[in-house]
Order: C-alpha cells, then sequence, then structure tokens
C-alpha cells in the first residue's frame, strides 16, 4: 500500500453494498469471475467511541455468522484496514446479509468487499481497489481455506474478470460485448467450499489443459465478439464440474431444460450448489428462468432465482453521513 | 467436404509456398500457433501423363526426405485431396524445402501446407481452407505422431491463431493489436517432435492449469489491447518448457540476452530445437537477433535467425499456369 500517515475520518457513518458473483465461470476455473446485480450484502461502518472493532448487528443470516470481529470475515477486513493504516478509532459494523451462506454466490466475499470498501470510505479512500484486493483475499483464505480472488476480484470491480495467476496477480476485466445475460438458481442445500474442493482431483491429464485452456480463451474471444456460437461451444468444463456434479441437486435435469430454453451454455457457480446459465438478452433470461424454476419445482426442490446483465457494477457506497 | 462431381483442372501447374510457423507459442501449450514470413518451403503440383502421384523433385532436403508419395507428407495430402475429390488425373511434385527438418518450426505442416494449397488451386479451388485443415491434420499425425493443428492451422490461415479443442476443432484468429514482431533462432541440431513430447508428464497438477491458462488469456488480451507489460508478464510456461529446455543448445543463457535486449519473452518454438522472442517493433527485433546471434557465438553454436511482424500471411500461390 501507498498510503503514507494517518487518515483522517471524512464522516461519522458509511454504508456499502457490494454483490453476489458467479465464480469458476464455465471453463474458468479458479480464473474467471462475473458480478451480479443482485442479490447483495449491505454493511454500515460507524465510528464509536468504544475502542477497537465491534459488530454491533448482523441480520438475514439466521443467527449463525460469528459476532467476533477477529473471526467474522467483514470484521476481519475492517481489523486489517485499520491495522494496516495505523486507525486508532473505534468502529462498529452492521452487516445485512442479502446473500444465502454457502450458496457458491460468494457470500464472505460480499460482505468483506462491502465493509472495507464502507470503511475506506469513511476514511476519505486512502486505499485504491487494486489495493483493497490483498487484504480481501486474506479474509477469504480465512472464509475459505484457499486465497482465490475470482469471488472477491469481480465484487469489487464489477463484471466480467479473470484472475491472472502471474507474477503480480492482477485482476483483468474480460471486455463483453453486448447483452449477455446471466441466469442463477439457488438451490436451497448447502455446500462448503473445501468440501466441493476435497472432491476434486490432485492433477489432471496434460490433454485436459489445451482443451480446458482453449475453452477458456475462446469464451472470452466469443464474449468480446459477440459471437453466440463461440460462446456456446466455450462454455465447459472439463475439470470440476465432473466431479462436483453429482453434489448439486438435480443439475442434469436443469442443464437440460435452461440449454433448451435457448441459453448459451450452464454450469456451477464457484462450487455450488448454485448455478448459472448465460443467454443474450433479458427476455432470453426470462425464459431460461421460467424453464428452470419448473424443473426444480417438478423435483420439489425450493430454489431461488436471479436475473442479471453481465455489466453488473460491483460494490457501490449506498450512503455516507 | 461439400463439394459433389469431379472438379476439372484449371491450369497445367500451380506453384504455391507456405511459411514456417511458431506452434505452442508461450503458454498456448498445443493451442496457440503464428505464421512467419520466412522461411518458406515451396512446392509445385503439375498435371503428369503418367497416373498416380509422384514426386519428381525434392531439393533443399539434402536427400533425406522420403521420395515415396505414400511417405513424404506433401505427396501424402495430394493423395488424399485426390481421393476424397474422385480425381483420376497423373499428377507430379516438385519440393524445394527452405525449412530445416526437425527444427520445431513445422517443416512437415509447412510442405503439405503448401503441396494441398497448389493441388486446390490447380482443380479450381473445390476446397476452403476451413476444408484442408482435416487433411492436413492427418498429415501431421503421420509425420508428427500427433495430429495437432497448431502448425497447419497458422501455416494455412496466418497471423496468429488458437486451435480450440473443442467438440468442432475450430481455429480462431487471436487479434494482434500493433507491431509485434517475432524472433526466432534455429540452432543446427535436430530433435524429433515424438522425442520431445516423450519427456512430458502424462498429467499435471490441478493449480497449474489456473496458471498456465490465465496467462494464455492474459496473452491474448494483452496482444489485443497492445499491452507490453502484460504481454510480457504472461509469455510464460510453466508445462513444457521445464522439461525441454534442457534439450535445446544454450536456452538460459540466449533467454537471458534476448531479456535483456527488450524482448516481451521468449520460449520454445514448437518442440525446439528453435526458439522464438516476442518484441515490439523490427528496430527491436534487430537489436535481440543482434543479442541472440552474439550469445549463440560465444557458445560456438551454429544459428539461422528469422524476423517476422505476427501478421504473416501464411500459404500462397505463387504462380499458376
Amino acid at each position: 500500500m501507498r498510503f503514507e500517515g494517518m487518515p483522517e475520518t471524512h464522516f461519522q457513518s458509511v454504508l456499502a453494498e457490494a454483490p453476489a458473483t458467479v465464480a469458476n465461470v464455465g471453463p474458468g476455473f479458479d480464473c474467471f469471475g462475473l458480478a451480479l446485480i443482485e442479490p447483495n450484502d449491505r454493511v454500515r461502518v460507524s465510528l464509536s467511541k468504544e475502542r477497537g472493532i465491534r459488530i454491533k448487528s448482523i441480520i438475514g443470516d439466521g443467527g449463525r455468522l460469528p459476532m467476533d470481529s477477529q473471526t467474522n470475515t467483514a470484521g476481519r477486513v475492517v481489523q486489517s484496514f485499520v491495522e494496516n493504516l495505523n486507525i486508532e478509532s473505534g468502529l462498529e459494523l452492521e452487516i445485512e446479509k442479502g446473500l444465502p451462506l454457502k450458496s457458491g454466490l460468494g457470500s464472505s466475499a460480499a460482505s468483506s468487499v462491502a465493509a472495507l470498501l464502507a470503511v475506506n470510505h469513511l476514511f476519505g479512500s486512502p486505499l485504491t481497489q487494486t489495493d483493497m484486493l490483498p487484504l480481501l483475499m486474506e479474509c477469504e483464505a480465512m472464509a475459505c481455506g484457499s486465497a482465490h480472488a475470482d469471488n472477491v476480484a469481480p465484487c469489487l470491480f464489477g463484471g466480467m474478470v479473470m484472475v491472472h495467476h502471474g507474477a503480480s496477480a492482477t485482476v483483468l476485466p474480460i471486455p463483453v460485448a453486448s447483452s449477455y445475460w446471466c441466469v442463477v438458481f439457488h438451490p436451497h442445500v448447502e455446500l462448503a467450499t473445501e468440501t466441493a474442493r476435497r472432491v476434486l482431483p490432485d492433477s489432471i491429464p496434460l490433454a485436459t489443459l489445451s482443451k480446458q485452456a482453449s475453452h477458456m480463451v475462446g469464451l472470452v474471444l466469443g464474449l468480446s465478439k459477440d459471437d453466440d456460437r463461440l460462446v456456446s461451444e466455450s462454455i465447459r468444463d472439463f475439470v470440476a464440474e465432473p466431479y462436483r456434479k453429482s453434489m448439486i441437486p438435480g443439475f442434469s435435469r436443469v442443464k437440460q431444460s435452461v440449454l433448451e430454453a435457448g441459453a448459451l451454455g450452464f454450469g456451477i457457480s464457484g462450487s455450488g450448489p448454485s448455478v448459472f446459465a448465460l443467454c443474450r438478452g433479458e427476455l432470453k433470461a426470462r425464459d431460461i428462468r421460467a424453464a428452470g424454476e419448473a424443473t426444480y419445482a417438478q423435483m420439489d426442490e425450493a430454489v431461488d432465482s436471479f436475473l442479471s446483465p453481465l455489466h453488473g457494477t460491483g460494490a457501490r457506497i449506498v450512503e455516507a453521513c
């Protein structure tokens, strides 16, 4: 971080929100992520007369998330922020979970991104988005057992991004040509990231590399060139889906129904149980939602669904006072 | 192939040429290939009164390539062409090898592409470039032991391309923004593709997939956005180079010297022993060539070198009469 000296407070209280994200998009295992427009987590960070970081309230989590600021990811990232910037003010957090837990929609990422954006704004934005990334990744490592940025990066930057696993761990925006939309289904079961990661093999055949990687490049070229055929041919996952799909309720049936309804592709969101379909345009997205919901209903599987263009704006300040 | 009925001859004799190619460009193992502007193979295909396919002459190969049209790749692809199109005319081939053998520059691909382009033109171009690809890949399988299109595709189409390992094995052009150049060094040793493939492991760690694949996408985005830093960070190969570099004379010393001379990246061309550097502009390419040649000279290693923009046009008809 390039910040020097102690930042001053610019506000008494800042409310930020941050959206759900789809990671592992298609072939982009641990690389591609995209921001939805809903659902969102909201975090308010306010100055407090008591020293230290305190979580004042959490709603929407059914009382399941820790109130301890060392173990709650939102609390933890605010802790990292104040330690890195030598801030001594007391702070309190109010967290409103809009995202379901262990859903494959980046729930921990949304809370920590909203919290960090809020506290950074409270102190006059000493950190850039790029500065925020390493702090967020530390929290992800704590929450999910591995420090991948494919949820926090799209949540922070918006749109569709690729996490470059190079020396400097850059986040690259993926140019998406026009009106591509995403439909997400969230079946009401929970699947921890660690559990979903344990079913994956440690190694893959060398030939799978060229197969999966050429699908990643194909998807990027297809989305940038507005080439539905190429997008459709490229949304395939040969690495995680074969091992994880049996953990996802009705995966194959829902896949078939949304493809028949005109989806260009379908896959697991993050490590599941949520799934996503990509398509062109909002009208098609509504058809696909209806088809998917009907299929879940036939299976007696409770589900929420969300629609979003691929240009979700990412986290934002809602109110500063 | 969509052609029906027997094609008529349009000429007596057609001469075509096809360039050297760099396959496995950087992280693009079995996927990325690019066409150089030199060296080229030339093949003349002429009508003959004798039935069948006959190789009349081969020059530039030191007498090493087979004169039998069943085992010579250029002869073989012409054979496939006439069989597929039910052509009964006798044909003779004159082959002029401009490319060194077993050099990692796509020598067999250049001869077969030139031969197929020539014979197709001789019969009024019944096949499109896309039709030609499967015939060429069969010949590659015969010549190299594996049917990869990362030499034949750039040789045929020109520029930089990606072979998509999807269901339809499409070849995608990679958009390259501006004045990127390539410098190729060919040390005078031979390395058979089969030998270089045998040193590779059968499987790779799962984490290497996201690493290598994100470098592939990074290279594509960097080249299209004219982003030298991203190109430079992305020309890395974690899969083949670690196993093959010891088979390449002076790999590490040459790599260091060309990077010091301003190359954005450096890697093995195909399966070696040729190597390539990528850089911006012809002047920089000349500096890099001089630096590399000086390093080979210090090692007493005989070498040829070639310069090319990344927009090499691929195979072309030279003369039809």
